[in-house]
């Protein structure tokens, strides 16, 4: 059964200015999700920002496997109660695959834990993402490096954790470099963070980076039954203790009460 | 100079519950402070949920180089630009010690960027926290492991990320195990999560429990400049490239505009 | 196709001991095949110590997807050449999972780097096997914890690395606790470490057990092509540069020459 | 007390070649002990292949809390029951920080458990080493990249396993990145890899290499006491258990006897 993805885009810039329209005509979502359906194992759609809960209702997620992210002008935008609600499924087991800009949306912000913050700057200058976990899922299919001949630059420190893996890292002709592709899990979901993606160049036609979102896709698709309950923190009675156990000293709780949180 | 470390606690059960009050009459904070301050290299004062922004100013946050947290029945009632403010000072370099049942607060969820979850059973049974890594600056003084003759019970899965590294691991009369002292990053800010601490036993009477505390202190204690500007995302323009560079392509930002976010 | 499987055993004290020969009359490698073979999607075989090359010619692990290792007895018997080949391979991508006292074995100390030793005690008392990653392909089909009624107690510390994720935790009767499923890589091998199986007890018999190996080979197992030129420290000459590079300054070898190591 | 360091060089291409000679009169550690020694907190002396038993007796080893590493040209001929030392005091807490061509070390390899291997350019192009984790004790006292005008360029893959932390990362001239400062633990010892070094350029003599150097050494120094016995693997007898234990079922050892190894 194909993987059940979606590809999220905030389809603002692509509405708004004429050279991001004109590379994706049909959003940059459409692009992306395009990309993903060329393999028979993926089936991917698309929500946007102006759908009705952002396209990303209860009934959605618990059907997605992964979800792509790109977003850029419009992070604000999002709504907490969205953010959270996507932020749960994640924690469930549904892969998170968070692209360029989307380092400051409000769900990688929330799932790091950090400012997520780096330098930048947009001449269009070329960019090399070397290999540097040769063999992972991640980047099969790719050679010693992915040349990308118009970039937005993006500079070190970028101020996530550590990741559990490193998969690429960046040179950029202006001097700078960058950790491109790091992995992360939250709860039963896995993260996969990917650099390239600046809306004024045609990145998401560039034949390995679709090849590296479809490894992702297949990377961060995780088959376990959903850990719908991983929020809750269940009370263990004594009489259900593994080991034979007798109640001692004082206590807040009465048995049955929930806990405090 | 003495590490500048603040102590927070909630302050609720000391005021509620006999049991708690009798065991700590001046507040858990208070008892926690005297084990700091017991190491002349520690310079330990309090702050409770009832002060004013909780005790929590930018001034004395901006003058605190370790916060030591803990809480249990008032979660919710710590307010969000409080955490936020917290969390930005974790990030340029305070150390957190985040106690017990402070993996449900809101600043050791948003920090973690997960649930946070356990399971839990207050039956006074018999803990023995054994160190993994014996050399560790927050196991220093201590034998091959802690016994604490009554405790609450933590048990796996604890919904937290991988750590850094895991010094502490748990066994439970009633058959469980916990990963009671685990290390992060998060930003410059170095974090530690210790187990111990129910307010209904002597836990923070007891002296290995106070030897950890003064470890861990130290071991979070940053000496780094504040990274004031972590959350900043600065741009590099052309002419301030390492590299020399021209302008190539086309653009959404103009020179000297800011980035969006 | 199915993942093509090696199980190694020293076969010793099935040969010496009759409480062994008693549980595995056949070896415990072939009982441990037998829990492999009954998922088709794997296809086990098995080698022993005795064989020539110890079974474990260039030929046999390059055609192997992943490899199990049960030694006890005989680690120094193992040659070291043969402990490098398989070390190679493993960088290769060979998947390898050791079990129990394989944490002493050569080919596990060699990869992790460290002493790799622990506490230990042979009373037949009860273990229970927690779950802590519980999405984890390795957990799959399991409940939250595996009890075993009689087995070996391991006890920490474990000097071995911290993990990439620590899967499994062990509680013991006598009080101990114990990392029981840690995941390592070195190279584009992935590296299982699973605890349960002193001989003397019917450990590979039991259905949970059984089921942790099948997981574990499915998760070690790595599809992408063998990197065997892993070990190689290849020159890039000046020509070859991605960007246009003018020789400068003194040099320690000549165009062409090999690099020193 | 000062941090006991000790700075170990081969000693090879100072003699042999005219251009080290000239910028390394008295041999690369001497530059290296003499950066070292600019910190009132190091007393730093040095070693070099050419001594009895390479300078590291067992005596010398004892009395060093951290061990710096330089080597190229005769990897080779480091006796293998010295490296063996080395790596015994290392997983007793010794610190040991690995320069340059160091990664092809038997020393390093043996405690990375890797292959160790990179690609390599002896073209004398410019190298900007961009500090990733900028709080970290190892970068202190840098600005934001250190740049080397004439550096050996090292590529990724660099096939090491995933470190604890990545501190540096470098840019070179002719389009390659490399992970040129990377934090690993081995029992209680803490080591540090650093790039920059070859030794037909002046980079040990460069302020901010020389700087790191001193930092690194602060960082790598483990005050602890020696772990001497972490490579024993004691029993615990049924008598010691922390919990009442019964002897159950069938053993292969007898009371006090040995453990396999």
């Amino acid at each position: 059964m194909p993987i059940k993805t979606l590809v999220w885009g905030e389809n603002v810039h692509e509405q708004e200015n004429p050279v991001v329209a004109g590379l994706y005509p049909e959003g940059m979502h459409a692009t992306i999700a395009s990309a993903l359906n060329e393999d028979a194992g993926i089936a991917a759609t698309t929500a946007v920002l102006q759908d009705a809960e952002h396209g990303l209702t209860e009934e959605r997620l618990a059907k997605t496997d992964v979800l792509v992210w790109w977003g850029h002008a419009a992070h604000g935008k999002v709504e907490d109660a969205i953010v959270e609600r996507v932020q749960k499924r994640v924690w469930e087991g549904m892969g998170l695959i968070v692209l360029h800009s989307g380092h400051f949306s409000k769900i990688f912000k929330r799932l790091m834990g950090t400012a997520c913050s780096l330098k930048w700057r947009e001449a269009g200058e070329r960019e090399r993402i070397w290999v540097v976990n040769r063999s992972h899922r991640i980047a099969q299919g790719l050679g010693e490096c992915i040349e990308l001949p118009n970039t937005e630059m993006y500079g070190e420190p970028f101020a996530v954790p550590e990741p559990l893996e490193t998969v690429f890292i960046s040179w950029f002709e202006g001097g700078e470099v960058f950790r491109s592709g790091l992995t992360y899990q939250r709860g039963a979901g896995k993260i996969f963070y990917f650099r390239p993606g600046h809306e004024t160049y045609p990145i998401y036609h560039n034949t390995e980076v679709r090849q590296v979102l479809r490894n992702a896709v297949h990377w961060a698709h995780n088959p376990a039954p959903a850990w719908t309950a991983i929020a809750d923190a269940p009370n263990v009675p004594v009489a259900a203790a593994k080991e034979k156990l007798v109640q001692k000293g004082p206590r807040l709780h009465r048995d049955g009460e929930e806990g405090l949180r």
